[in-house]
């Protein structure tokens, strides 16, 4: 137990620091120093560089889901449940859950000409991201709140656009309209394939799950 | 003169290094190494690292000012030179003018939290790509050719968010659908503030303009 919390504990250290000064900055000399711990002791967690980086990725995905994703799933369904998320995205980098910004726009841009175990494993993260994100679009639609036609691999790319270009825009040029622009751009996006009336078959399919309870 | 070539031979290696490993990994060492040239040999024409890290990106500056902005001049102002603009960036990134996809979205998320004048040298640079941005925008204002009532800012803001999306997920997610995702979201986006005609006081300069000549 006492070791598990004490991994835990250097893996939330080593997530601050990748997320200033890189992944690759992340080695077991730098992490030790930061923490005032020995080289050898930090060994006995993390047997190379490339496994400390891989937990750290894990750790900072974990971090993400507890921060972003499950705060909003207590909005309604749909179209509320969709805003709620990206708002959710935008907060988490003004409130600063990562000191250096999003964690995993930085790892992306940092390992996406580096092939390895490093560069999967932030490729896996952002698959999963991109996950959530279609099925919170795609929730939307069946909801009836979304134009049918919304193709959702499209919307979802635009929306992590807009993310990654407010972290970019609010941590280099120091922006402090980042959040808004992202936020007005979101909104008139939205906005444009909103609709109102469920479509026929969700209706259809609500009145036979009505009619079976 | 040959110093001076040899200087800017160097300069477009160690642009090409910086944009697949990162500017931190710009080291003169690892430059050498490249160039299989001696590291005292590298020192007489830049200094230290960081001299070497700030010839680097006044390097990929020029490039990209050769490669992506340069080719649209010829386009006629406004709507036209501005769609031409979006093209050439994305098409910059496809054509790989820098290995590792663009350099200056790398290094952005490489430096936004490291203080200092290699910090400072990349926000510039992305101050006077944004300026440039801006400005195609206010010409096709003032061209009759957009809404005047569009905030050359906040559209500068979602079409580089854009751009950075496609190199994101061109590049790290192996999208190879990214392209086409970026130019659609752009053309519906510059189609819903599109005008045909010339607002009356470019009309009225025009006239003047004409009877002077």
């Amino acid at each position: 137990m006492k070791g598990q919390r004490t991994r835990s504990s250097i893996l939330q250290h080593a997530v601050d620091l990748a997320s200033v000064e890189g992944l690759e900055g992340l080695t077991i000399g730098r992490l030790a120093e930061e923490l005032r711990m020995s080289k050898s002791g930090l060994f006995a967690h993390f047997g190379s560089k490339e496994e400390l980086q891989l937990a750290a990725i894990d750790a900072a995905g974990q971090r993400f889901i507890d921060e972003v994703v499950r705060p909003i799933l207590k909005f309604e369904r749909g179209y509320p449940r969709l805003v709620a998320l990206c708002h959710s995205w935008l907060d988490y980098v003004r409130r600063r859950v990562f000191p250096g910004g999003c964690f995993f726009a930085a790892a992306s841009f940092e390992f996406d000409d580096r092939p390895g175990p490093v560069r999967d494993a932030v490729a896996r993260q952002m698959d999963d991201w991109f996950a959530m994100l279609e099925k919170a679009i795609r929730m939307a639609k069946d909801e009836g709140h979304l134009d049918p036609d919304v193709d959702p691999a499209q919307l979802a790319f635009e929306l992590n656009a807009l993310f990654f270009g407010a972290n970019f825009a609010y941590n280099l040029r120091h922006d402090e309209e980042a959040f808004a622009r992202a936020r007005r751009a979101i909104e008139q996006r939205l906005e444009s394939i909103r609709r109102y009336e469920a479509p026929p078959v969700v209706a259809a399919r609500r009145v036979v799950h009505d009619f079976i309870d």
